[in-house]
């Protein structure tokens, strides 16, 4: 069984994660949206918050599960059994943070394999950070997020 | 079934390319190499040299195929049954070059999907162009192709 | 009044191009939008076809003039008039060439300044080299170029 | 009447800012630089010395004005009935995060355009940051700054 | 005499710095590896610590010198009667930021010129922030570091 | 002795290549300035001319050699028994090209190390192939070009 771990903060999940994630469902026979716990960033929504809308963004997928995890990826992949990393590349910027990640998880993580996909051009300007500033200032964030997301 | 191309001139074949293919393998159940014939640009190997090549390095891996196309790529992805891209990266300008065509593949070809894989560091320096270069010249380009390449 | 210049090759016009041009309107008394002729340079439309359909695109807008020039941008943006040339960016490749090429035209241009307008993103992923290509393989580019556009 | 916003921190401004305002002048009717209030960022200067120097730096400027504002830069612009955002580029690291926030400033603030200056080379490398730097550690920043800047 | 600085936080040194480190010795009579004291910085390891793991991986190299200091490079190499300073590039991002800081240290410090390596392919993802990041999750970095480094 | 070799085309040298040459003179003991020659590339100005206008430029440096050289650069630099190569880096576009460059260097060539230096902004946007089009658009270059080079 081929399964992949998609870790991200999902601060909250947007229109972007939801997109790249449902895009590498035909691709694994299961996915692990993980949601990666660390105490030293202050999130804007909570864990269990940030968890109920992945579980509801994705209910209807029965290969696409919801979970978080402290410490390395690469040791949670290693205890989920998965060989796979995903994640999205928006621009160069990504790519060069990406790339420093993948090859470091790949050599600590004894070949753990990061996939790679480009995000859909309509997505490609959309990321956490921006959704976090723009809901700090009251704006109207909606075509950025899931329409289950209602923060 | 999930088949992938993995398209390309290989003019000729690097490390670089086997090592992108040999870590794409079990994420499919068949993977075909694809020689890209463009019939304006100048090999310096020809198409059956070429072939020769990819068959010889790839010989005992049982889901991987050789063989070539004219044309856009999508399409002969359709011919294929096809719906997946693999491709690598390397520098952050491959990933401009790569994310304007893959964005591209993925319009005019009804979905098909690009995935990728950055170059093991040891890898990321190598490429055809390079290598033919140093061929033209007389060098030793031994320690960036395959051993089955005896240009 | 403030005259600008869309200079290019528009080998054909894309959608790219045109949201480009219609997004400058509000901002300049006239625009022209200027073919730039290289004789050096293999087209794929002839001269006379690519004016057609940027008058045909642009044939209700009443600020905005298609004209075709010989030799350097700056030399044409003289004779015209105009300080200003207008150019789009979709990637940070298109930057780093655009930044030199700006520069110069403001040094041997005595002064003449280019103003950037950054693609949106549904159009980041066109240009005509991908339009020509589709088309040079039968391909269909509709969803890329102008619905004036017929090659 | 043709009116654009500046944005900026200005923390203190610089030789760059300030010479992208003055090329920007001729193109609009009026030009509003602004200091956006980030209450969370601590700032090396006040709001009011970074006031006091736009003023003096641009006091016979007859087009241009001197704000501030908090919250979102395109709630600013529309109060101020701005359809454009002027901005510089220096690098391609600036052009990577810029696509990203004026992107979403044309969502979120209904067409809001943001027009883009290549900084000149001889200020592609001041950033007030740099200054900033330089100052904490009593160094000499003149060169870097307007001479009516005196910290 | 010709002296080099190559200033750095070193918290802890890599394998990357160790390579360049090694590769600049011939070009210079005298390295001085300065370690920058920045007292808002929040460090892994002390400064004694840093500076004891650097004499030690370079004991057996005469030419190299292990310091610290306070304040702005340009300054400590003036006081070292150095008039170069050594960096090295391992991705685009890098090259970005350095050169802004290079342009900069040639400027306020009178012509002190930074001199360039690229890293070695089988270095060019090794940084210190995601040692420390490894090292914090209880992770293996020892592929990472010189031996002598034992955190 | 330390012999380093700066390799280009120089068709024609810029004010670029020229202010680069002057500041690795320091360096190294002997700097040979080499033309490459590449017989399928075409060049506006012959092989005679840019070596008289290069003897011309460095006439009063005594460490500055010039020469021409045919095949690999590597080759080049054993035969004159030099471990160094100079290159500027304008842009991220550069460093992503002679990253490439050097590894290979490296490799192919048992060890030959590329110093690099970054060019000063007010020479960062200059490039011969800039200069040349300007020159057969009968433009004025002078500000672009030593003032020995008459085109």
């Amino acid at each position: 069984m081929r399964t992949a771990i998609f870790p991200g903060s999902f601060d909250p999940i947007t229109k972007g994660h939801e997109d790249l994630i449902r895009r590498a469902i035909p691709l694994f026979d299961k996915i692990i949206v993980a949601v990666g716990i660390n105490t030293k960033k202050q999130n804007l929504f909570s864990l269990n918050q940030r968890l109920d809308w992945l579980n509801d963004v994705f209910k209807e997928e029965e290969s696409v599960f919801i979970d978080s995890f402290e410490g390395l990826t690469v040791n949670y992949c290693k205890a989920q059994n998965s060989k796979y990393i995903i994640r999205g590349l928006r621009s160069s910027a990504d790519f060069e943070y990406e790339k420093q990640i993948s090859q470091l998880n790949n050599i600590i993580g004894d070949g753990i394999e990061t996939i790679f996909l480009i995000s859909q051009p309509k997505y490609s300007h959309i990321s956490s950070s921006i959704v976090r500033e723009i809901l700090k200032n009251n704006g109207d964030a909606s075509s950025l997020i899931p329409k289950q997301v209602k923060p």
